[in-house]
C-alpha cells in the first residue's frame, strides 16, 4: 500500500499538537522490560474487578426487555446513570437534590473528555486557565494543545494558595484589560494527581469569595477524580456545586466512575452549574461522538445499583493504602529523606509527591533523570505539573500498578540513584 | 443548590454550536409516543447479538492472565485489534498487507470521533471541505460548529460527480489563491448516508487524477460507515487506501466497528496513509480522551477472531434488506409513486432517499414537513446533507428501527400526506 507524499497542512491547533511526555517515558518502560515503573498513572491490576463485571454482564443480558444497553444511547448520557451520579454526588456531599438538579450530570469518555470539551466551548487561543501548583499535567498539555495559557495560582511560603495575591493580580488583569481572557481556575480538589493534597470548604470559599469581589465571568472546574479512592476516610470537604459560596459562579465538578471501579470501562461524568455551558459542552460532545457507549454505562448503572461498586471500593481502599504504605516505607528505610527529599504521606490517591534537595533538576533528560533510567527506575518528572512557572525539583512516583515487592524494589533503586547525587555534590 | 447568574463567555467555536437538527426530531418523536420515526438512524434492536457479547465476555473473564481488558489501554487503541481491523481492510480490498501498514490504523470513540480529530487537525475556521450533494448531516453539522464551510462537489445531469467542472472550480480557486484553505474531500462511499448510493471505482480514480493535477496538499477522507451493511453482496469498489491511484495523496478511511454488530459498543477506526496527520490525530486524542474502552475493544476482538461478528453480520445483511423491502413495496402499495415521488432502491446501508415531486419543501417547519407530524411520521429532511446548495425536495427515510409492520404503517401516514398535498398542488 501506498504512503502519502504530498504532505497536508495543517491547522493551528494540529500545527501547535506535540506528543505527550509520559508516552515517551512508557515507551521507555517498553523497550526496558526490567524498568521499574513509577511513572504510569494506571490502577492496580490485581484488584480489578472481573467478577463484579461479569455479574453485572449477567444480569443485563439475563433481561427479558430489549437489549437497549446494546444500541446508541442518549448523547447526554443514559437516563438512569446520570441520576445515580447526581444521587451519589449529593450524598457525598450531604446535600439536597431536586429533578432540575439531576438533569445538569452528563456522561462522558472519562472526565478528561469532559475536561476537553468544557474547556473547548470557554477558551480561544491566548486565553488563560488558571491552575494549581503543581497541576494535571496532562489537562496542562491539552491546555496547552489548544493554544490556552495554563497560568499557576499563586502560593505561599506553606504551598497553600495565596488568596489575596490571586485577587491582586486579578485587580492588575482587570486594569490592563487581560482579565477578559481569564476563561476558569481548574483545581485537582481531592488527593490531587499530583501532589496528593486536598482543597478545604475554607479554601474553597475563599476562591469564590474572590471572584465574586471580582464579578467577572470566571468558571470554576473542580476535577474529583481522585475523591472516591481515599484510604480511611473521604476527605470532608463538599464540592464546589453544594456550597452556596459558589452561587451566582458557573462551576463544572468532574468525577469518574471507573478510575475507581475498572478503567477499561471509561467513564466519567460532568455536574455543571450553568445552563448555558452545559448545554454548549453537549451540542459539541454531538460533534465529538453523540454520546459514550451504552453498555458500560449499562454496567455502571447495575454495579452502582447493588452496591458492588461500593464493597469494590472497600476492597481498594485497603489495596492502595498498603501500597502506598509500601512505597513510603520503603523509601524511609532505604534513606531518602536522609539525603536531603522531602514528602508527605497522603490520605488517598495514587501518587506520592517529592521535593528534591534544592537544586536537583529532575527534568527528562535531566542528569538525575538518565541516571534514573540507567538504574531501571522511571518517574513523572515534576516539571511537567507546573503552569507558568518553571520548578525542577519534584518528582511524581506512582503506586498503583507495581506490586508492593516491586514498589520495594523501584524505591531501592531511586534512593540509590538519589544518593548517588547527594554525594557527586 | 444553585445555579449560575454570571454567565461565562464562549470561545469562538463555543458561541458557534448549535443544537443538532435530529435532536429536536427525536424530541418530538419522544413526546408524541404514537409518531412513528423514520428519523433516527439507529440499528435494528430485535436482532441485537445479547448472545454473542454474552459469550464474548464470558470467555474474557475466563482467562487467566490479568484482566488488562478492564484497565486503561494504549491511546492508538488495542494493538490486537488494530492488527485485525487491518487484516479486514486488506482483505475487503484483495490487496497485501505488512507490519507498517498495520500501524496505520487506529481505533476511537466510533468513526465519528476519527471524523471529528481529523478535522480539527485539518481546519481552521473558514476553510473548506468539499462533500457529496447530498452527504452525512452530522458531518455538515460537525464542520460548521468548527467554522468550516461544507462545500458541494459539483455534479452533472444524472447526480454523478462531475469532475471535470470541479476540476475547473479548483482551478478557479488556485487563481485566486483561495485553494489554501481547501483542506479535503470527504466522501461516504458505500451505500452513502443518506442517499444508499456507493462510488465506483472509476469515480475515485478520477478524483485522484484531479487533485495530483492540481499538485495541492489536499486530503480525501473516506467514510466507509455502512460497507459491512449491504444486502446480498459487497460492494466491489476497492477504498481508497487500496488503490495506487492515490499514492502520494493523503488519505484516511473509516470504518465502524459496531454499527453493523451492536451500536451501544461504540468502537470505530480509522486507517490513515500519512504517518504526520496520523500523529497528530493521536496527540490530539491523548488531549481528547487518552484511549478509548479497552472492555468494548476486546469484546470486539473476541467476536472478530472467532467468527461471531461475521455471522452477525450475514443475520442483519438479512433482516435490513427484509425491512428495506418492507419500506420500498409498502411505499410503492401505498401509490407514492403515483403522485411523482422517485427513489431507487439501495443495495445497502439504512435508508431510503426520496425525491418529492419538483417545488415540494420539505424542510423542518415547512407545510409538508407539519402535515407529516399531525400525521404521525417523522423523516429526515433532505436540506440537512447539502453543503452550500439550497435543495429543499429530498428526504431521508431510515428501516433501521422500526418493525415491519410498523415501517408498513409509516409509509401509509407517509403517502397519505403525500397524496394530500399533490390534490393541493
Amino acid at each position: 500500500m501506498r504512503s502519502a507524499i504530498n504532505k497536508v497542512s495543517y491547522s493551528e491547533l494540529g500545527q501547535s499538537l506535540t506528543p505527550s511526555a509520559i508516552a515517551s517515558v512508557m515507551t521507555i518502560a517498553l523497550e526496558n522490560p526490567n524498568v521499574l515503573s513509577l511513572a504510569a498513572g494506571f490502577t492496580d491490576n490485581h484488584s480489578l474487578p472481573v467478577l463484579d463485571v461479569g455479574d453485572a454482564v449477567e444480569s443485563l443480558l439475563g433481561r427479558s426487555d430489549l437489549p437497549e444497553y446494546l444500541q446508541y444511547g442518549p448523547n447526554q448520557g443514559r437516563p438512569e446513570l446520570r441520576y445515580i451520579v447526581a444521587e451519589r454526588l449529593m450524598k457525598q456531599d450531604g446535600v439536597l437534590y431536586n429533578e432540575e438538579d439531576r438533569k445538569k450530570v452528563f456522561i462522558t469518555n472519562g472526565s478528561q473528555q469532559a475536561l476537553y470539551l468544557a474547556t473547548q466551548v470557554l477558551c480561544d487561543r491566548g486565553d488563560i486557565v488558571f491552575v494549581e501548583s503543581p497541576s494535571y499535567f496532562v489537562y496542562l498539555e491539552m491546555l496547552k494543545g489548544q493554544g490556552v495559557e495554563a497560568r499557576s495560582l499563586p502560593v505561599s511560603e506553606d504551598g497553600a494558595i495565596d488568596f489575596s495575591a490571586f485577587e491582586k493580580e486579578l485587580i492588575c488583569m482587570k486594569k490592563s484589560g487581560e482579565i477578559a481572557r481569564v476563561k476558569a481556575v481548574y483545581l485537582v480538589s481531592y488527593f490531587s494527581n499530583p501532589s496528593g493534597e486536598s482543597r478545604s470548604e475554607d479554601e474553597k470559599m475563599k476562591l469564590a469569595e474572590v471572584l465574586h469581589r471580582m464579578g467577572e465571568p470566571i468558571a470554576v472546574i473542580e476535577d474529583a477524580a481522585y475523591r472516591d479512592l481515599y484510604f480511611t476516610q473521604e476527605h470532608p470537604a463538599r464540592s464546589i456545586v453544594s456550597l452556596d459560596a459558589f452561587k451566582g459562579i458557573s462551576c463544572l465538578y468532574l468525577a469518574t466512575l471507573t478510575k475507581s471501579f475498572a478503567t477499561g470501562l471509561k467513564i466519567g461524568s460532568g455536574y455543571c452549574t450553568d445552563g448555558e455551558w452545559l448545554k454548549r459542552i453537549l451540542w459539541l460532545k454531538g460533534h465529538h461522538d453523540f454520546g459514550s457507549s451504552s453498555f458500560t454505562q449499562a454496567i455502571l448503572e447495575s454495579v452502582l445499583s447493588d452496591g458492588r461498586f461500593d464493597s469494590h471500593l472497600r476492597v481498594i481502599h485497603e489495596v492502595y493504602q498498603e501500597k502506598m504504605n509500601a512505597l513510603h516505607a520503603a523509601l524511609c528505610d532505604e534513606g531518602l529523606a536522609t539525603v536531603g527529599w522531602k514528602w508527605k504521606k497522603p490520605l488517598g490517591g495514587l501518587y506520592l509527591w517529592l521535593k528534591a534537595p534544592e537544586g536537583t533538576d529532575t527534568r527528562m533528560g535531566s542528569d538525575f533523570w538518565e541516571a534514573c533510567c540507567r538504574n531501571g527506575v522511571l518517574y513523572v518528572p515534576g516539571d511537567l505539573c507546573y503552569g507558568g512557572v518553571e520548578v525542577f525539583d519534584n518528582v511524581r512516583l506512582s503506586f498503583g500498578v507495581l506490586s508492593k515487592e516491586n514498589l520495594v524494589g523501584a524505591a531501592h533503586r531511586f534512593t540509590e540513584t538519589a544518593k548517588l547525587f547527594s554525594e557527586i555534590e
